[in-house]
């Protein structure tokens, strides 16, 4: 199996690190990646400005390729135009914090699975569910068993999935739900301040809000300890919506 | 009703003034836009960096704050922190291109009507299907109704429109559809250049690719001449393949 991974906090990211570590057991690695973090990109990709691609080692010996660009741009430029081979899986993460609810939609993480998707090839997300325990361990291990059960079963067209994992150790983790994209979403407010110059500027700032959620969300399986395993597809369509739209009679 | 009218293409962009001339004829508007083009920006917003905001004038008059961010952070920031009230309906456009099929997903068009929903506000992103074409009248005056439709009708909560308009005269449009999102999307390649220093760098370029679509797509029926509408949503679950990924039974 040849396996592209990539993310959104940097090619030198640790939660990367583990992740390659352990994947590299389930078959042939390369890794393209962000220069730099590029987190709440969104599914940005980069139109304006060329891309530049450097090679990046650890211990003497390649280790990936760093992209001046967002994870959309990795996992394009990489199928497209710098790897040997067509990936037959890409994995994004680890990402350093959850992508649950509302968050989904602005993670860099996920849209380069997203991406990989589009493109045609199977892909996931996997994050942890912590902004700064460094315990990457189990969620590496889960990418990896998930990595061979996706090369065996194969995912439905279209669709991907956006994994969490609990930030505990492996024995505290009670087990896996496949779940909804829940509401989960931070509590936002702009700080406003005044630079040297005597100008104003803002600050996004906020804390992920502590919202109570149904049992089947990604969120609730977390509080659990539970991995959260969510299928996911670029198709926006409300299609519960399409009938009522019509019935509106909008006229040109 | 009051009005926030947003772009991705930047506040002084010739779609965004079309439509606030027509929308101030069905309510009070404010402007809050990108400061440039940030075109394909997806949902990105701006967090590591601080945002800058721009009172722009016209005719001596205010014309609106123009915001050094992504249309996404112009609707948050608009909100929480600028305008005096909190709006009724947001409208993000008028593009310049189409935002159909795949490409949705890196719109920052959409994604400004996007954030906006999930803030809790209406909202409908509106689009010219040209890349060149300047008449955007057809357009602005198509928004400007269905913002009284969706000032008597409301929307599901969780749903905004996407609505794209074909660059023909108003007399040559043949009616509205209801949609769903197709799979339009360009040809993407990416052009290796060496700069002046010797140094490699890419470029994505492309065109839109000729798909033949089913009639009920957007593409088709901007195609048809028709206004092409699509109810959207930002929860991204793949819920027809949840129980198939339950019969897996994941181990942690």
């Amino acid at each position: 199996m040849k396996i592209l991974l990539t993310n959104d906090d940097g090619i030198n990211a640790p939660g990367l690190h583990a992740l390659q570590a352990q994947v590299r057991k389930a078959g042939e690695v390369a890794i393209v990646a962000p220069d730099s973090e590029r987190s709440a990109v969104g599914h940005a990709i980069t139109t304006v400005d060329p891309l530049r691609v450097t090679e990046v080692k650890r211990d003497g010996k390649v280790y990936g390729l760093a992209v001046s660009g967002t994870p959309a741009d990795c996992v394009k430029i990489a199928i497209k135009s710098l790897l040997p081979w067509r990936p037959d899986l890409v994995i994004s993460g680890i990402n350093q914090g959850p992508n649950t609810g509302m968050n989904v939609i602005y993670s860099g993480t996920v849209s380069a699975a997203t991406e990989a998707t589009m493109l045609g090839i199977p892909s996931f997300a996997v994050s942890l569910d912590s902004f700064t325990a460094q315990e990457f361990g189990p969620a590496a291990e889960f990418a990896r068993r998930l990595a061979g059960t996706i090369a065996r079963k194969g995912l439905p067209p279209g669709v991907l999935l956006n994994v969490n994992v609990p930030a505990i150790p492996q024995g505290k983790i009670r087990g896996v739900r496949v779940t909804r994209q829940g509401m989960a979403r931070f509590s936002e407010e702009f700080h406003k301040r005044i630079d040297p110059r005597g100008h104003a500027y803002w600050w996004l700032g906020g804390d992920l809000l502590e919202i109570q959620e149904d049992a089947d969300t990604d969120s609730a399986a977390l509080k659990e300890g539970l991995v959260s395993v969510t299928p996911i597809h670029y198709d926006m369509t409300a299609y519960g919506s399409i009938a009522l739209i019509e019935k509106w009679k909008l006229k040109k």
